[in-house]
């Protein structure tokens, strides 16, 4: 049965493929394995019946066979589990490909969200020019640590798996920002996973949804 | 071979179970895994021995037979893939319970952290007192959603699984608060989590490690 996924009709990124239904599309290009799409309204995210898939009213989730999933991270997880690509068969180097999924989501990306929620909620505050830098130095704490960790490689951990995905997901929330450009092996990185054709094929399919909701 | 895990040999938590190592004793009590600690100052954290196995320079760790991860929510789930009793066999009611992890720690602690950030760093902000309830209620509008969730139920889905463990290890977080009162069974949740023997276990442990080094 072809999975269906949950994504915005109108994406407030404007199709730049920073939604997180991105990273699930990517994941499912990735493995080569085909689905559907249910767009949603900010409204109809917080009705009753999108609630009972996700209980925090929000997008991307994941259905398939009776079996229903949210959260980006665990959707991905699943996908990587359940198909060849993303996760190596060898049992100490799948660990370390999940410890850096992990890392993403918990130690990446919440100063990078902190940031760009301040910039969406508090920019007219008497205090936002004085607290960015703050946000942003945070930010680059952990951008020089994954810096060192990434070296010359092409990838975390040898081949690409899905702890890249979710890390070059997280690390795209910054290309609006000159942080990433301070690393060039960084930057490289995010090109690299963007170069990606599966990357390629999601990014395509996500513009398309919201150029066709701009000129519907 | 006993794993090893890394911890403060100082917590700054003073011993109240707050520490992220507090997360993997539990995991490991729960599956009934003997384990070793080796205890960290904040310096020994940022030395290259430390660095090399935590890019990041936290804890905790986890080295086995060769392997080495970091990360929380990783190590947790490595140890729930290779013991019975952290998630269910059955495979929807297992990715349901790892969902939950990542739940945990991408959706609901970023905004309980940043609560503690804001409150450890700018706690003497001219913005402090505006700021803290706007974070506060970023935090409770996770609560209700979670809360809604949770109902009535013991745990977020049937059997106490690693979802539940992550879960209840980030709500721990706002027991300072008044936030988690709130919500009579998010309180109760937690609780139950507590009464757990495993966990009781758990906190003992890295309670006596706080306690030695005051006395010592």
């Amino acid at each position: 049965m072809t999975p269906t996924i949950t994504a915005f009709v109108n994406s407030p990124d404007r199709g730049r493929g920073l939604a997180r239904d991105m990273r699930v599309r990517w994941a499912l290009e990735e493995v080569g394995e085909p689905y559907k799409v249910r767009l949603l309204s900010f409204a109809e995210m917080k009705e009753p019946a999108h609630l009972a898939l996700h209980p925090f009213g929000q997008i991307p989730t994941y259905e398939e066979d009776g079996l229903a999933l949210f959260e980006t991270g665990a959707i991905v997880f699943h996908i990587a589990e359940h198909h060849a690509g993303l996760l190596p068969v060898e049992p100490h180097a799948r660990a370390r490909a999940i410890t850096w999924m992990f890392a993403a989501l918990n130690t990446m990306e919440p100063p990078i969200l902190e940031r760009e929620y301040a910039m969406l909620t508090e920019r007219d505050k008497p205090w936002a020019t004085e607290r960015l830098p703050m946000l942003e130095d945070r930010i680059r704490n952990r951008l020089g640590a994954l810096s060192v960790r990434l070296g010359e490689a092409d990838w975390l951990d040898s081949a690409f798996s899905a702890g890249d995905l979710m890390m070059a997901g997280v690390l795209l929330r910054l290309k609006s920002s000159n942080l990433l450009d301070e690393h060039p092996n960084l930057a490289a990185y995010v090109a690299r996973a963007e170069a990606r054709p599966a990357y390629q094929r999601a990014f395509a399919a996500q513009l398309a949804v919201f150029t066709a909701t701009e000129n519907g």
